[in-house]
């Protein structure tokens, strides 16, 4: 199979601009490698799952040209993405050497690029850091944007930092190894970038859902491009979420709650987004923003995405308990991102009362 | 005695630019602290030594005007300036509901405020901070400029982030209550920035070191200030020390070293940072850069400040060792900052045979 480079986005920060590439086979591209990595110090944060699959051709592309580096298999899942995982990260990276000129490259899914951004953006205060996301979720999301994070027992990403990566490098063949579950679980991150700004693109999607669950290449490629495209243009315009970053939050107040309520492992991340993103289109009907048609709409493409769209039997208590460690409370309110119309999503506070009647 | 607001210096760094108000008195001042904290829901970061002496004023500000706030206090110490003890932290903060709007009140020395200063950086992706250096070391270097960091045992500060804090509150007063070993380690700093760009403050220092010793308030509150303006000035030109910054490492590459040899605790990082600079200034010397006349001032002033000169009579081999892990080093070189003469610092990368013939 040969190599195809399909595209490259600018994300525009200033100082902290970065390139995000899009293409197939990229990882085997000894080329294009050498342009990120030649005479670098490397270290490759992985984790046991993507190493087997992914990590031999870059290992062999660095031993080829002489590139010192330094493999890190960090253990899998959503448990691990801890401060005491994190830890480990920085003993065997001062065991062996690495400096402040060294660059972090994070190979694997939204677990590793954030624990491997964070570790990053700590190292003696930050050294250079590349995102390679091998999975659909972290390729149109996660790895973009520079949110880095770990977990804490009291809730999900509590510490960690905004830090940019210097370039995003996705290669569509790692997806190949993905299983469906998983790369379902990306398409509702793609569905909700139609939802919250772009009817044009929804309607994209909707035309092309079979295609892209069957993993068409071209297709992919044009839904990964344009899910960055918007994410990128709501990052350069609000880095540090103090405004329009908040609406990528649509689906997740409600499916964090449901990721924390089943327990990490037990649901992903994109299947409990859905979950939440349907809710979130339920609460719109209710607040007479959207029609019962336009919420089917939604509920209907999650669900060709082949993701469940209804959500745990819970007594309102309990969501409300899960709810309330969210990170988009301000003055003690919650506040949910709302559809307007599909394409137009808005932040609003919402009484438990509201929300109550709407879905619990 | 009454309350004195001597001035207020303003750190340019664009969008986190910030003010170094400098007083006596201040933490006693409820309308000045009104403006820092009214409304805000506050996070009193401090250790069991400051705690008793200061941390009171705070707290009864607080109680009297229902700023809701949540004391932590750490164990005192540099090895304390660790990741398991930040980890305490979060646990404290995200225990008692402490959200994103909170600022964190970093009370204490250098320790305090790395350690504060990183947890503000980290906690829920950066929270607003508020410096309030209680020694003189604190006062005139770790206080002003951003860095941020906890210890690892294989380097000081080698996890950390460049976080601007929001102000910085220094209070003279605070300093009645500190030991005269801790009191003359902030004088090292006070003189390096003398030595490293400007002469006249040398000359200053010089002229009024007894007053100095002597803790004369009025001298105390000038040598702070301008101390605070040279380091603001050199942060402003480089906030993530990519060149000029490392200026502001004038005998700290010795210095950490003696540091790290003896164990923390063993030595203040003042009077390792003392003899550290009467080592660079020997260097100097051997480097041809400037006279033994000038390398004897230095020293004669780091003594007068009540300051060891003489360093460790340890082997180079350990030396070399020691310092093999400091962070500025670049393609395997030590780069060290030396004298081109007394107010003028450079970063040469020298070779170790020059180093021992100098010093060991």
């Amino acid at each position: 199979m040969g190599v195809k480079f399909f595209s490259k986005i600018k994300v525009e920060l200033g100082a902290r601009s970065y390139p995000i590439s899009i293409g197939n086979g990229l990882l085997r591209d000894d080329n294009y490698l050498l342009g990120s990595f030649r005479n670098r110090q490397v270290v490759l944060v992985t984790n046991e799952i993507v190493e087997p699959l992914h990590s031999n051709k870059m290992a062999s592309f660095f031993k080829k040209n002489n590139i010192e580096y330094l493999l890190i298999v960090l253990p899998d899942g959503e448990k691990n993405k801890s401060l005491s995982v994190l830890a480990t990260i920085f003993d065997q990276m001062l065991k062996n050497g690495i400096n402040r000129d060294a660059v972090l490259v994070a190979l694997g899914g939204g677990v590793i690029g954030d624990m491997a951004g964070f570790a990053a953006a700590c190292f003696q205060r930050g050294i250079d850091f590349v995102q390679i996301p091998t999975t659909l979720l972290s390729q149109v999301d996660s790895s973009v944007g520079g949110k880095t994070a770990v977990n804490h027992n009291l809730g999900k990403n509590m510490i960690g930092a905004f830090y940019q990566p210097k370039e995003v490098i996705i290669d569509i063949e790692t997806l190949e190894t993905l299983p469906d579950r998983e790369f379902n679980s990306g398409l509702a991150e793609i569905i909700k970038y139609g939802c919250i700004v772009d009817l044009d693109f929804f309607i994209w999607i909707e035309k092309n859902i079979h295609k892209l669950v069957n993993r068409s290449c071209n297709v992919l490629a044009e839904a990964i491009k344009k899910s960055c495209e918007i994410k990128a243009k709501i990052v350069e315009l609000d880095e540090k979420e103090n405004g329009k970053r908040a609406l990528l939050n649509f689906g997740h107040t409600f499916g964090h709650a449901i990721e924390n309520g089943l327990g990490y492992g037990n649901c992903l991340h994109g299947e409990a987004v859905g979950c939440g993103m349907v809710m979130a289109s339920k609460l719109s009907v209710q607040l007479g923003l959207i029609s019962e048609k336009d919420q089917e709409r939604v509920a209907n493409l999650i669900s060709l995405a082949g993701l469940p769209t209804k959500w745990p039997d819970w007594p309102k208590e309990k969501y409300f308990s899960l709810m309330s460690n969210d990170k988009k409370i301000k003055n003690k309110t919650i506040y949910y991102v709302v559809l307007g119309e599909i394409g137009e999503a808005k932040l609003l506070s919402v009484k438990d009362k509201v929300i109550s009647e709407a879905l619990f």
